[in-house]
């Protein structure tokens, strides 16, 4: 396994950080997540784009431009022989002496993994999953806001955590109004009186890429699409629900909790936007690589 | 520079750690900061309680027992010859494979840094330092309790440079509620009316290991010490102000933004304390090595 470190390929023993860089004192940094299909990057501009985001709002600089990063992820792929594969772009702040100020660390550190994409097994999207309403809600935009991607990732792993011992796959987790959000590392929408609803950004959510496929999909197949506030009681009386990430795509969910969501899951409309996004990917992938040319 | 990691000593050269430390990946870690005065360590015990407790709160096995860090500790500061110094242990979940569920890692990752204590300067003991109420809000105990002391620290790296930016020593942050909370690895006392006030626990704050000392030196010796939930505009109106940890002791502080606190910096109960602070010091170096016996 290669991985590329800073200015360079090395192998996983040796991609090794110091232990005064702040990415690991102090979760100060950034990251991403890229789907590739055959060979073939998903949305990488728009993954660029929310990377360079991300550093934005921390006061981050991203160290390798724009038109730099299809040939270095291009030769990742490459020498980890990988055509279905996902990779993780991750930029700290660096090496420095210990403190909070940004001035302390000269170089971020830059970190990109590609791995063999596992695909979720069947049964989950054939028969969806179980959420879990957890307790801890998730960071309010005030504090630490959810659109930024960001290393400091405890609150998500507190819910994780909390789902899992409740047996869930995930955490549905509330904001601090007590409105649903998202889940640990995805975005949710659901299906109540024909309209399909998900939170909306003012919620404090993560802007997801997959999120923003899904809308343009139902709404070019006619499909009535809201964004707004939504407390649990109205989702869990929804008639079909699912999460979204560029990994999981679109995964139906059968259950919150203890309360199942319609009556047969997945339901139609999930089952439908399940169709159009694999159109979407298959006229994605018949097309010539199309790669930000800067 | 010899820095322990995980079970030996290596020159500052070799504590490097994995990219899959979750602790750089998703900041799933926690830490602890100690003062060493003339090779003694002060309230070792209580440092090492807490430790403890952020582990607890995150479901992370602390895996060296209470009864080996003190000769650890100790060696530590021998092969750096440190006298005066400062320490910071850190724990993180360690490798694994990328994903939030802490069963990816087998075992936790144990980084012990000691570097020689650095006084802050003179002159802002003397005179004081100004804070900036900054809008970054406090994470609200709810979504990642401030009581843990996590690696994932991006709100308070945030509030540091909004803070920084304005031209301030430090942030001053409101919790959700607008009620002042802390600074970005401090406590918040000031005096009105005589009486020395600062947040509750259940304002979302650490449980600072110096905030507790100065709590136990003021009531000792007479004075009021209220806890509660105050807006900012109380402090401004306050008579004094300073902060505590256990790198700064007590700081005195002069100014909040444009708000000038009291007509003098230090007030006369502030260097009442620092006196006091000075005394439990001294007596605490006379007295023989106090360390657990576990």
């Amino acid at each position: 396994m290669w991985i590329f470190l800073n200015n360079r390929f090395v192998p996983r023993e040796e991609a090794r950080i110091s232990v005064f860089d702040h990415g690991f004192l102090y979760g100060d940094g950034v990251y991403e997540t890229l789907r590739i299909y055959h060979g073939q990057f998903l949305l990488l501009e728009r993954h660029l784009d929310r990377l360079r985001h991300s550093c934005d709002q921390i006061d981050l600089l991203l160290p390798i431009a724009k038109e730099q990063w299809p040939s270095l992820l291009t030769e990742l792929l490459r020498r980890n022989q990988l055509l279905e594969a996902s990779i993780r772009i991750t930029i700290s702040r660096g090496e420095g002496e210990l403190g909070l100020e940004p001035s302390l660390c000269a170089h971020p550190t830059v970190v990109v993994l590609a791995k063999p994409f596992a695909p979720y097994p069947n049964v989950l999207k054939k028969e969806g999953i179980r959420l879990e309403l957890v307790g801890i809600r998730r960071n309010p935009l005030s504090a630490q806001s959810p659109r930024i991607k960001s290393l400091s990732f405890l609150n998500n792993i507190l819910a994780k955590q909390e789902a899992l011992r409740a047996g869930g796959f995930d955490a549905l987790m509330l904001n601090i109004e007590g409105e649903i959000s998202e889940c640990t590392t995805s975005n949710l929408f659901y299906v109540r009186e024909g309209t399909l609803r998900t939170p909306s950004l003012a919620c404090g959510i993560l802007e997801g890429v997959t999120r923003e496929i899904v809308k343009t999909l139902a709404q070019e197949a006619g499909m009535v699409v809201e964004e707004g506030r939504y407390k649990p009681e109205e989702l869990f009386q929804g008639d079909e629900c699912f999460i979204t990430n560029t990994s999981m795509e679109i995964m139906p969910v059968r259950q919150i909790g203890n309360h199942t969501i319609g009556s047969r899951c997945p339901g139609p409309m999930t089952t439908k936007l399940q169709g159009l996004f694999s159109q979407h990917l298959k006229r994605f992938l018949t097309q010539p690589p199309c790669l930000p040319d800067g």
